[in-house]
């Protein structure tokens, strides 16, 4: 399925309105988002991590991501998984990498330029990074996300820097381009002008529609951790619920059959 | 942290309204429920198997358990891990996998007689594997689950079959027995009154309270995998509203920022 995994994911980036990206921190959440009828699973490097008892975003989660990989490369859509910042600072170590997610059937990746520090990568040395996996795994969709607005650097404005990286990013061989927290119409279709890939923008409850960022020229959505606190959010009240007497706040739980059925 | 949890794990047994056994599947899960003040976690084995993409109750989760019930050991609450029917038909294998559980730290096991082909284990032999885990670990809190109600033997009328096999699980040195679906008020009391060790019940939506469960004799309730499977539907009703333009399903969704501090 790989190759045909990989095409299909691709299209979807060029076809049609913005795409949502149902992001799963485990095989369950993911065959559920499946079975509900998503057509691609990404990952959440916050669920992937937290899962394992980790921080997100700190680099340790490396083998997790990877055990994850392989469980998701079962399922019959396209998955993207989210490497965080690679792993490491080494182009040919985050390329060896995505390579081993490329040969299980992985269609796309995620990479991010904040650093564990909370610093950003240097434009060169991201751009490096990406280079080198486009020449080891060129047929995976490689998404460059950039953190210009959640880390920023000193005082510069964060909209010049995000434009500035998503170029350099394009330049350097990037199937799309990632700006988490753009924070208004007017910067996201800067950065849909400023760049001829597919942008890909972070979810905002209560902000974002898929409509409205489809007309904004935005080619891909992310739900990010959204699924995943949200889930964490259910268990919690529901247990609440049970202690305290109260009616439950979900409906339509799925049964024990049917959670089996998809293992 | 091992014999202090173990102690206030088997005090809560005893003491005190019947206690709400928090069911989690991962770290992130469990970390939530503590955060919110859950005193005890278990594991739901439906979903630590479906979080890696197997099957519930057919003995192939036991590395997958194993390396939970590490991570879960940091917790500072008591932890009692669902060991589906052991992952062996071997009493001192078994046993094995329950001294390392405790070594780390787990303050209790939930065992089960039935078994992957879906019959139930004769009682000399899960009597065997019970004595052998009570020699090696007795501080481990042992809760000894018999599936008579789902599985049944033949035409055989599920009470007294569940009667009998708590009984002889008592003998064999339980803790703690455990009887999921028992059907009604009646066998849920034929149950308090058969063995003089503490009862659990799997709560069942609608039909169970804390209070009146405690008015039953009743000492644990077990949320099983209903967190779980809420946390799943919580995510997928989520995707669909956002991909649908719909309210979300679930407020007070803790930030990014909380599920990090629990990491």
């Amino acid at each position: 399925m790989t190759s045909d995994n990989s095409t299909t994911f691709r299209r979807m980036h060029r076809d049609g309105a913005a795409f949502l990206l149902a992001n799963a921190w485990d095989y369950a959440s993911a065959a559920a988002l499946v079975a509900t009828g998503f057509p691609a699973i990404g990952t959440t490097s916050l669920g992937v991590a937290a899962a394992v008892g980790l921080p997100d975003a700190a680099g340790q989660a490396l083998d997790a991501t990877r055990a994850l990989a392989r469980i998701l490369s079962r399922l019959p859509v396209p998955v993207t998984v989210d490497m965080e910042g690679g792993f490491s600072d080494e182009p040919e170590e985050v390329a060896g990498f995505a390579a081993e997610l490329a040969a299980m059937g992985i269609a796309g990746i995620n990479i991010e330029d904040g650093r564990p520090d909370g610093s950003l990568r240097d434009v060169p040395e991201q751009c490096a990074i990406l280079r080198a996996i486009k020449a080891k795994v060129p047929d995976l969709f490689l998404n460059a996300r950039t953190d210009a607005y959640w880390l920023g650097i000193d005082d510069r404005p964060p909209q010049p820097e995000a434009v500035r990286r998503v170029q350099a990013y394009a330049g350097a061989g990037a199937d799309g381009v990632f700006v988490p927290s753009a924070p208004d119409d007017a910067s996201i279709a800067g950065l849909v002008a400023a760049v001829p890939l597919p942008l890909n923008i972070l979810f905002a409850p209560g902000r974002h529609t898929v409509e409205h960022l489809t007309a904004l020229g935005v080619r891909r959505i992310s739900m990010g951790s959204l699924l995943f606190r949200t889930a964490l959010a259910a268990a919690v009240q529901t247990a609440v619920a049970v202690r305290d007497g109260e009616p439950l706040p979900i409906d339509n739980v799925p049964s024990y059959a049917e959670v089996q059925a998809w293992c």
